[in-house]
């Protein structure tokens, strides 16, 4: 890693189930561990707070730290109502006033390829932007016996699939073209209405409840939806845990009215480019591991990977960094805010089965 | 090709215009050719006329061949209005009592990977069609200065894109899943409004007239769309003509409830297959050129690719042969009608800015 | 199929299965029919005979047709032995010099993007060549109960993988680089020792004589080479019939001072191409259909992939041009002696376990 | 990471360049560095050498530490001769005896998917070996300008391409098969002859001399191999540092009586896979992300890349594992002196321009 890139100090791991505390502190580098969130948040030696809630804490935790003068990355989406979004965006606003400084957690703007994919973008290479298509596929709620974690719980995730993924490649899109979302139709699916109660959940990973008991599924395990950029662009978006062998699968797509990209996660290290005018005509397969490619400089030779990790690494480089020079890092809450947007107009519209205006709720 | 096959005699070759007639009926092997299409229908040894024409004339030489005792094969769409193709397939219906049948040319039905497909899909191996998700994307249109063919004049093609393109996926939709889109919303757009006129076309080469003079655009470039299923599945579909690099780029994926499917037209002979519950986990590339494959045992050995021709042999042997044995070809003009319907509805939806039902319009 | 191309009088159809000739001559297009080959070439009204017998069988036919002073396209590899070669390629030299040509059947010199990569490597995009590395592998002969055909004895066709597959990828090292293989070392190997005695073989079917009598395989099932070009530069090739799930997998890359490409035959339609200098870096994907790429101005529009048997269209149309010209027709019986002389180069290097010169056997 | 495996404690950085050594002791977690090898190794709380040295130095400093009691992990190859890697060996073998272990750094066997390759042959999935076919291709020394650092100066690095590149498919391919390499027959290059001397070195970066001074390069750009294993199966090699575009493109499949697999390591979360019988015919990309592939069960749900550093993470934790548990760890410095005997054959083969057995090199 770069010998400039400021080093964090890893004072303490919060949490609520203390054993798992203990045991995983140590392990991930933590000095400390606690289970009350308040008497960290108070603690004065404590420069910045990463919260990994799920979304319903994120306001309550969120606005707590940066009103105590902490600066906060926040995982994304931003939160799981308008109301909260707008409550944390406010709070950043505050805090930013006296330099502390929110950030919301879409690392994948820190992929070396979207980063090279933005830069081509910004700089013009792809002309006028006309269509973006992206999806976020994934398989994992496929097994019907798969219990009701957090996850497919609207009172804690706020939605399912729309959130979870769908604000991925919704925040990718205002990344990639600099452009914004401003109407969506859309339609959401839920395939598998009832699952047995979960007795326990890591990551992806859950345990069924042995008493056979079952809940409601609440949230979307799928969403399509067609949406109009500001500039006159086409989009589509999909998002869904229903696509059997589909792992990681976050594609995008960008056709320009002199060039075409695009991305496939589970291919994180390449781009594929088209640019109308090549001495030859195809799409390139750009390896972006070259020492001149974002983030790369500090890592391996060309043609030596980059894991999904890197882009949390990077995320955590480009925060510590702005924080030094006392800038704001980047995508800020506003910029969580405006997906967040994005995410209720989808959700409206498809229970209203009407076209929304992103403009109309975010004014 | 298989020597079974029913053998079509080219009687006579019919068009417009007189210099191109004579220099390619030779060519194309036909015996004769005409530039009366009414005197061609009025004679005793034609049994089979085949329909290329823009879509304003589909409903008119189609109606008159079918009630002149001929078999038709119409190219798709099959009209460009809701009320031609009722009145086609009302035609279709009168000839077929009589033993006369009538056909729409959605020639991707005979790709062998897709024909594949579709009996992997009805036989159950991919569960219940959860996601259809189908692009065509080419970028023909991309340069401002291609001028305005008939491709590009609703009152000779119907509309842009979305007829041309979208017609094909949503057949394949239709005859992938055995099941029926029944709801839409959609957005078409036009990024280029203006164009030089036309001094000829063939195929998709044209040249611009001489004088400088341009003429609106008064189809879509592009349309993207969300739909239900009847049988409750999502699903996305997008055509446009102003992705650049992107030629040809038919793609539609699958995914059921235990497992999908996913085909590229550029690569028209492998089918990508997943299963749950393989010995292991992943997608399969199908080569489709074994000799069990659909339509293949009549070809080359295995690994020897078949081209796009192909698919319009294929359509006419199995065309030739249902005639032969006196059945009704597939796809028949209520196939096409139902097609149309989905057209309909997505150009309702797009130019309304709402939900549109298609049964509400085929009903 | 290009207006301008002289079309072929498909006169007669020659064998030794009267039953097999009387089927087929009809369904292909022939007037005519025979089992008398001399009878054939005596006839005044046939001008060009094409081979397709075992090799074998070559010589005899090919001279005899070269010395009654008929055009000759004969099948590759151009014989079974150097002896054999050599008399054909005098033939054709005295031949020549009444206006007849003789031609070798090397097909894939005539997919486009095979064509294609020759003329950018003429041309200079890749700078001097310092790699090649090809494989031919095929897998019809894993299964140890396929039966010992034609294609599996010596006296019929000369050598297994070497001659069958080997030779196309050692004349598309030729043709691609414009450079000689000068030396070799090889190892072949036979893997299955005896398999059932054939009833009947077509194309790469075959079924087993019913009797379970066996017979020894005594050509090679696979061969690995590497060799050394005139220019300096270093090749591998393989060629196998006993690689599993590889059906029609030749592959060729070229590496030179300034740029690489790389085709494969089961996506005959493209061409990976990289070059140094461009403005981003990585292989690019050429989807070689569009109207300015070796012939395919006379097909379909771009992205509309042609299939294998194109090769053979083309490689007719080019024979049919350079006749109609009066020009020799490439590759000549000249280039199969120099492919002939580096297979029995790599037989002979395998037999005695040391390196060969190429030039030593021609010379 | 796996909360179970051992962790290392990282005392000292040991180098030649003082204030390299400070700059980068720190960043990279070490306690101390020193300039003084013979000092590090007499020092009784280091229980582990970690030698990354050029080869030139492998021995020297390995045999010491290991007769000074340490464990030993030494990088690829292991030696630049047979003799040192014969005495290397031997150390090792008397290390052993008193409970202290040697380890060659031959990272790639613990990339997830060639763990998992390695399984599935040696389970019989893919029946016997009878094809193996593996490249290590990248394009550094393209630039005629690149200087010569001590990779291209046989005094230090042994050898060019063959020990840096081949060594690591010769490796993998006694680890896939389980099989031995017993012949082979080989071409080496050298296609630039003469580069500027080198100024400074860093991973693959360097910098030229500013006066303009020349030197000769006296290892192999490139090596071109075909070679025999005990088994009977096939094998060809090549490893260039001359194929443009080629960034660091190791590829191997194997092919075997009942299947095959192909490794891309620019892609080295994936794995094709090749068995007959499947339900479907055709190669499976396994996505080589799941908790039941080897040593994923520790990292991130299914398809989140892992990137080419975990590699070097997991070859730690079998090292330390290992150790910990009193065993010898793979591959052990016999196994790195039989990829050296076969890299000595190759090399003897190119320079006598004959058949080389390994066996007389080991015997």
């Amino acid at each position: 890693m770069a010998a400039s890139a400021p080093q964090p100090e890893l004072t303490l791991l919060c949490g609520r189930d203390r054993a798992a505390l203990e045991k995983n502190a140590g392990q991930l580098g933590f000095a400390e561990w606690s289970d009350d969130w308040h008497a960290v948040i108070a603690r004065p030696d404590i420069d910045l707070v990463d919260i990994c809630t799920p979304g319903a804490m994120h306001a309550e935790v969120a606005i707590a730290a940066l009103d105590a003068g902490k600066h906060v990355l926040c995982e994304k989406p931003l939160a799981n109502t308008m109301e909260e979004a707008r409550e944390l965006t406010a709070a950043a606003e505050r805090a930013r006033v006296d330099g502390h400084f929110a950030m919301v957690g879409f690392n994948y703007r820190r992929a070396p390829a979207l980063a090279l994919a933005r830069s081509l973008i910004s700089g013009g290479r792809l002309g006028a932007v006309r269509h973006v298509r992206a999806t976020y596929l994934q398989d994992w709620l496929v097994d019907a016996s798969f219990p009701l974690t957090w996850r497919l719980d609207s009172s804690q995730a706020g939605s399912g699939a729309l959130g979870d993924l769908g604000a991925h490649i919704v925040d990718l899109t205002h990344f990639l073209t600099g452009d914004s979302i401003v109407e969506v139709a859309s339609i959401l699916g839920t395939f598998v209405k009832k699952r047995p109660l979960a007795e326990s959940a890591i990551g992806l990973d859950a345990s069924a409840d042995q008493d056979g008991q079952v809940g409601a599924v609440d949230v979307d395990d799928a969403c399509v939806t067609v949406a109009r950029l500001g500039g006159g662009g086409l989009a589509s978006f999909e998002a869904t845990r229903m696509a059997p062998g589909r792992k990681n699968a976050l594609t995008i797509e960008v056709n320009g009215a002199r060039g075409s990209l695009r991305f496939e996660l589970e291919r994180l290290n390449e781009l594929q480019l088209y640019e109308i005018g090549m001495p030859t005509e195809g799409f390139q397969t750009l390896l972006v591991t070259n020492p001149a490619d974002p983030y790369v400089g500090q890592w391996w030779p060309p043609g030596h990977i980059l894991g999904w990790e890197h882009t949390f690494v990077h995320q955590c480089q480009d925060l510590l960094k702005a924080l030094t020079d006392g800038r704001q890092p980047e995508p800020s809450f506003t910029d969580g805010l405006r997906v967040q947007a994005v995410l209720d107009a989808i959700a409206r519209s498809a229970a209203g089965h009407r076209w929304i205006s992103v403009d109309a709720i975010t004014g």
